[in-house]
């Protein structure tokens, strides 16, 4: 293990950190709040990060194992940190809630403890600011922020690929760097643009930029308790609703696009995969909550949200879907659990890892019928390596015995008076870092408050292990990796 | 595809249902009943069944692809005729209900559309006989009947491997029927004995019998409303909480103790697992529960019943487990999508995938953090056969897949209160072979009689699926089977 390179990439980490809480100390000065909060965290970052970062280091080879370790400690590292303004502020008092929180924004959860008003800002606006920020820094990664700005050496690919979502990590170009680079500035662009759809929708600058870093970041943290039901507007729901989904689509699209590929862009198995699964979940749900909304286009402009709000597992909330028939919480649900495309900033398992599963599997059964017919998989009309095939496969059944494990271990909580579904729907929540928990307990608007300090840190565990898909936070608790030389 | 000799099996299939057929008549006989319920279909099977057992065939060989074809309409079939009598004596005069009251016998699921008398026996004795029979020649399996008592030609593995209980049929002896022998005289022995356990209980032999046919097919139907809670005793609890348990062992396991192999039959890793599941599910209830019961020894008492009753996928219920907390709840739940050891007669799973699936992940994770070490995996002290390992896994995304379709298909319905969770349970309930769903709406003793006729053809399906494992239904129900020449 080369513990050197893992504080010196830590260091480096932090000195991003540090600019990054910048950011709302504006916001402080603008609208005169206290800008402590933030002051002291950064300059904690600093004193810590410089040191790590000027370090001589002789051998910069980092390897598999180091990559997954250090995107593990990254990310819990920055949630430490990272809740330092609540507990400052003192509007998140508790320090394991304010991690809760801060987790639940990096991961890109938006599962909250706060209980929000639903007609005012209820917290200062600076810390509020910060609170969605970190939807923002997550959604597209903090290391490959980290590989964009920043010389890199060594073997930076596999730090790339630990953070990625999806079952194998594409890079754009040849060159890391770029692809990080290229990557942040779509992020930017699509950002920018939709910010300035809410301007025209008169949302004020401040909610704009809070709903668009929920939206970009797929995460769904909402400044108000009735999170964008609060607007009630068709135009809003609709700008959301179609951002939401482009969030959730893998950026190679947007490259192409870019780069005049059109055909090549649509022509993607996961993209049109992910389309199709759009356009019948929303007439699914559509026709099945007719009878509640009363109006077929109200049925149609709910269901499109609340699908995107689960494909894309932003979590943001328009209706009130814990009270619509099961058939449609089942479409949610199920929504929820596949999540978005690989190589976007949403969550869930990925289409992707869904098409390899069936692929996989019809393979299998033809396998059974006739002796020996051992073929290969395609994929994006590409013959698929077998070692992707059998990690898609493995994951599915970490990711379960996970969920498993976790829905066990927060039933011993009394929470939600002791209903089995409810923890099993906020565990599924906090894995595929969606956010509200599908159940009537917890409610559409819901908060997570009333759990446990150690439910909590299962449900910190699991958001961690659903934004890094599994495999880094697993190996960082094997005892295996911390064994001298091997 | 051989038609000739699927119509062939079919058609000694249906001389032995004849023959089963009789024992009811013998319970009516006794009791003064009308045989005529049991009589019509005997009748239909013979004229049906003989001329299909003696017409003349050339090509007697069996190919994977017929196993399971064979196998998967041997058990559509029998549960057509098996109903016939609930029909006829218009015990239950609906056919879906009749056909899903039969699937559910011979699956040894144990799920109702009754509601019985806690009281009395309220149906006809020779009927009530033949509910509880169906168990008893489900468990150990038809096919494996007819390969133990007619002589077989051609290529029978193929059946014994299709119908066979877990990931890999392993035969006792290296002749098919001499497997199916021992396996039957096994069966027949562990079930005489339970009966003179009973009977010493002061059971009359009657009510014996029944316990015996639903403990020994792991099924769970109960001529009583209130199942084993009937008999409020501690000593049948135990004696059929011991039986269940034995019932829920491989079958190998009794091979090798009568040939005297002790210490073989002890160090099985899978008999291991399944022990130490049980010990540590049975403490970690009757702890949660104590509150509950009020002693210790009581919780103890129920908690290892419910445990077998789970775990060997009996769905026996002799306290309202419905009401326990979550984390118990969550227990049950476990225990039944596990089940019991291969080549048991118990549904679920299988310890033995459970096993097979952690050592192939617990490979995958070591060999992503050191590039190539391309390992085999140990299992039962033998290296395990790579298709094996990958049929397991394929089974698994298979088993995920059936559940959340027919869970969604199911969520149609507006069934208690139109609870998704309550459809969940359900389907886990039905594709587990275990019984009685996990779910308040539904209740420890519940029926599923409200399901409509749609989610009752669905809970069929699933029944059937869990019972053959997967495969069988899968490819009757897959086109290319049924092209020509492939």
């Amino acid at each position: 293990m080369n513990y050197k390179m893992i504080f010196n990439t830590l260091g480096k980490i932090f000195i991003i950190l540090a600019f990054l809480m910048f950011v709302p100390i504006v916001v402080a000065l603008i609208y005169n709040e206290s800008i402590i909060p933030f002051l002291i965290p950064i300059i904690g970052l600093i004193l810590i990060g410089m040191p790590l970062v000027l370090m001589r280091i002789k051998d910069k080879s980092l390897y598999a194992k180091e990559g997954f370790v250090i995107v593990a400690l990254v990310w819990i590292v920055i949630s430490l940190i990272g809740c330092t303004p609540f507990l400052i502020s003192k509007t998140i008092p508790n320090f394991i809630d304010a991690f809760f929180e801060t987790v639940s924004g990096f991961s890109t959860t938006g599962a909250s403890v706060l209980n929000l008003s639903t007609t005012e800002i209820s917290l200062p606006k600076s810390i509020m600011f910060w609170r969605t920020f970190t939807h923002w820094i997550g959604g597209m990664g903090v290391l490959v922020l980290l590989l964009a700005i920043m010389p890199s050496d060594g073997n930076s690919m596999h730090l790339y690929r630990a953070e990625a979502p999806g079952p194998s990590a594409s890079k754009l170009v040849s060159k890391i760097r770029k692809t990080a680079t290229i990557l942040y500035l779509i992020y930017l662009g699509l950002s920018v643009l939709m910010v300035l759809f809410l301007l025209i929708g008169k949302v004020n600058l401040y909610e704009s930029l809070a709903i668009m870093f929920s939206t970009a970041g797929t995460g769904g943290f909402s400044v108000y308790g009735d999170s964008i039901a609060h607007y009630n507007s068709a135009y809003i729901d609709i700008v959301v609703s179609v951002f939401m989904l482009m969030f959730g689509l893998n950026f190679n699209v947007f490259y192409l696009i870019l780069i005049g590929k059109f055909a090549k862009a649509f022509k993607s198995e996961e993209v049109l995969t992910y389309l199709i699964i759009i356009l019948f979940s929303t007439f699914a749900i559509a026709i099945n909550i007719v009878n509640i909304t009363g109006s077929f286009w109200l049925s149609l402009r709910y269901a499109l949200f609340q699908t995107g709000a689960f494909i894309t597992t932003t979590g943001f909330v328009t209706a009130d879907f814990v009270n619509w028939p099961a058939f449609s919480q089942a479409i949610l649900l199920i929504l929820s659990i596949i999540g978005a495309c690989g190589g976007s900033t949403g969550g869930g398992m990925k289409i992707s890892r869904m098409i390899i599963l069936t692929k996989s599997s019809a393979k299998d059964i033809k396998q059974n019928l006739r002796a020996r017919s051992v073929n290969c998989i395609m994929y994006e009309n590409e013959p698929l390596d077998r070692s992707v095939e059998r990690n898609v496969r493995t994951f599915l059944i970490l990711w379960l015995a996970i969920v498993i494990v976790s829905t066990l271990l927060i039933s011993l909580d009394g929470f939600a008076k002791g209903d089995l579904y409810t923890n099993f729907a906020t565990v599924i929540t906090h894995i595929g870092n969606v956010g509200p928990a599908i159940s009537k307990q917890i409610g559409s608007y819901g908060s997570f408050v009333g759990y446990n300090t150690f439910s909590k840190i299962i449900l910190c565990l699991d958001m961690l292990i659903g934004r890094l898909e599994i495999f880094p936070i697993i190996i960082l608790f094997t005892p295996r990796t911390w064994k001298r030389g091997k």
